[in-house]
C-alpha cells in the first residue's frame, strides 16, 4: 500500500481524500492543516492533524499530496516537504513554473525524493497533449480552449470594482472558432474569437450599473480584449444560479502530413468536467502513485507530467496493460 | 543527429521518409527492402540497400523504424534487428503483443538496445489514452470508436467472396451512441451501436448480386453483428472514389467524482486523419526519437507507449517545454 497524506483541507484536499476511495493500492494516512485540527472534520473520518505534525511523521507517509494554492502555499511547502517526503502539487503560477522546479529539485535530490509537479488539467494533461501532438505533428498550429467554467482570477477582479459586492465570471469557448480548428483551417485567431466572458455581478443598491458594465468590459489584460457581457444579479440568485465548480478544455493540434503537404490531421484532447478540483484531485491521485514508483525506481528529483511515463499511473502491471489496452 | 535506417518502402515507410524531413534533430541514412534496390526509387534520393547490408552498418544507424506488415514481417524482423540496432515497430497483432514484447526484449537486453513496439495510433496513442483515463477515473466506462476510415481485414473478406472482383469495406461510428457518451449517459453499447459498416463492391458481369449481399452482411465475425451496407460499383468507380487512405479514431471516458459520484467528467481524445499510413509514420518517427533517448540514459529492453516519458518525443529541453508548453 501507498501511505498518503494530504496537505490543506479545500476543495482538493477534499478532492484527494474522495478519489482515494477508489484506488486499491493507496491509503490515507492523516490530513494535515494550518487550521486547529479539531476545527477540521473529515469526510471519511480519517485522523486531522497539524501541519507541523509531518516533520514527526516520517516512515509512516510516502507520498504528500500538497492541496493548496500556487500563490502563497506551493511556493513553500513543495519545497519544504519535498525534503521529508515525495510530493504531488498542482503548482500553476505558469511564468514561476521553472523557478519552482528548480527548488523542489534541490528538495528533492539532497533527500532522495520524487517531486511532481503542476499536476492537474492545465497545467497538467493539457499540457501533455500539446506536448504530444507537438512532436508528432511538427508541421501545424495548436490551440487551447477553456470553458465554460468560472475564472477564479477574473471573478476576483470583478469583485474589486467599487459598487460591485460579489461577481463570478465564466469563460467560455467561441464554438464556431472551435469548428474551424477541427475542420483543419488552421485560423490566426485574437483572444476575442477563441473566448467570450460572462460576468455575473452583484452590485451595491446604491451602484451606478453603467458604470460598473463599462468598467468591467474595459479592464485591461482582464476583459479589454474579450466579449465580456454582464449581467446583474441579486446575492441570492448568485448563490443559487453559479455555485458550480464546473469547467472544460480544449487542445487541439492541426497539422499536415505527406510531401506536398496534402493531408490534413486534426488531433483533439477535450474534458468536460461537472467538477474542475475534484478533477484535478484525481489527477494527483494518479500521479501520486507514479512518484512512489519512481522513487521505487531510483529516479529522484523534480518532474513534471512531461517526465512520467504513463503506465506508472495505472494501478495494473505492464503485462496486464499491454494485454488489456495497449 | 538521430541516425535512421527505414526498413521496408510502402506507404508507411514513404511516410517516415517523410516525416524525417520535418525534424531538425534527425537525418535518414538509409532505406532496407528485401526488393531489388535497384528498383525502388526513394522520394528524396536517399540510398535504397538490400536488407541484408543492415548486418554491415552498425555504428551508421542508431534506430531502425521497421515499415513493415504485423503478420508475417515485423515477428521477425523486430526480433532480428534488435539485436544490431535500436528499433520501433508498428505491430499490431493485438493478441499476440505480449509474446512480440518477450521476443523483442530479450534481443534488446542481450545486446544494450532499445525497442519501442505497437507504435501508431491504434495500438498507440489510443491506447495510451485509454490507459490515461482509466488511471485517473477509475470510476467509469471506456468507449472507443473508429472511423470513417477503410478496414483492410474486413475489405480482404469481402474480397474473397465468390464473384467478387474487388471491395472495399468502411467502419463508421454511429453518431448517435457518440453524442450519448459525451453527454456522459454511460450507455451499454453492443457492436451494431457502436460502428456500422460499408462495402463497395466489384462483381463479376455474371455475378449474382443478391446473393453476394447476403454473405456480406451475414458473414461470422466480420458483418453480422452489425448493420452492414453494401454498394455495386464499377471497377472504375472503386480505383477513383474509394483510394484514400483517410481515418479516425474517438476514445473517451465517461465517469464521476465526488463522494457520492454526483459529478460526471467526460474525457475524450480524438483523430481526424487524411492518410492513417502517414500519421501512423509520424508517430513512428516521434517514437524513434525517444528510443535514442531512453537508450542515451541506459533504459533498455522492449518499451512500448506505455512507457515513454512524453518529454522524450519532443525535440525541445525540459526546461524550454516546462516554459513553453506546460
Amino acid at each position: 500500500m501507498i501511505k498518503i497524506g494530504i496537505v490543506g483541507y479545500g476543495n482538493l484536499g477534499r478532492g484527494v481524500e474522495c478519489a482515494l476511495q477508489f484506488c486499491p493500492d493507496m491509503s490515507l494516512v492523516g490530513i494535515f492543516t494550518r487550521r486547529n485540527p479539531q476545527c477540521v472534520k473529515s469526510h471519511t473520518n480519517v485522523s486531522v492533524y497539524k501541519e507541523e505534525e509531518l516533520f514527526n511523521m516520517q516512515g509512516q507517509i510516502d507520498v504528500l499530496i500538497l492541496c493548496g494554492g500556487s500563490a502563497k502555499d506551493l511556493p513553500l511547502q513543495s519545497r519544504k516537504w519535498a525534503k521529508y517526503y515525495h510530493i504531488v502539487d498542482s503548482f500553476d503560477t505558469h511564468e514561476k513554473i521553472n523557478a519552482h522546479y528548480d527548488a523542489v529539485d534541490k528538495s528533492c535530490l539532497e533527500n532522495k525524493h520524487v517531486g511532481i509537479i503542476s499536476v492537474g488539467w492545465d497545467p497538467g494533461l493539457n499540457s501533455m497533449n500539446r506536448l504530444l501532438f507537438e512532436s508528432i505533428l511538427p508541421l501545424g498550429m495548436s490551440y487551447t480552449f477553456w470553458g465554460k467554467g468560472v475564472s477564479q482570477g477574473h471573478s476576483d477582479a470583478v469583485r474589486q470594482i467599487d459598487g460591485v459586492l460579489d461577481a463570478r465570471a465564466y469563460t467560455l469557448p467561441i464554438e464556431e472558432s472551435l469548428n474551424r480548428v477541427r475542420q483543419g483551417e488552421n485560423p490566426i485567431l485574437t483572444p476575442r474569437q477563441r473566448h467570450l466572458r460572462e460576468c455575473f455581478v452583484v452590485a451595491k443598491e446604491s451602484a451606478n450599473k453603467e458604470e460598473i458594465k463599462q468598467k468591467i468590459k474595459t479592464m485591461p489584460s482582464y476583459f479589454c480584449e474579450y466579449e465580456t457581457r454582464v449581467y446583474f444579479v441579486t446575492q441570492e440568485e448568485l448563490n443559487t444560479n453559479h455555485q458550480k465548480l464546473n469547467h472544460g478544455g480544449i487542445v487541439l493540434r492541426s497539422g499536415t502530413t505527406g510531401f506536398e503537404k496534402e493531408h490534413k490531421c486534426v488531433m483533439e484532447y477535450k474534458l468536460k468536467l461537472d467538477s474542475n478540483p475534484e478533477f484535478t484531485s484525481s489527477v494527483l491521485v494518479a500521479y501520486a502513485r507514479a512518484a512512489y514508483r519512481l522513487a521505487s525506481l531510483g529516479q529522484f528529483g523534480c518532474k513534471t507530467v512531461f517526465d512520467i511515463p504513463p503506465a506508472l499511473l495505472h494501478v495494473e502491471s505492464g503485462e496486464d496493460l499491454r494485454k488489456k489496452i495497449l
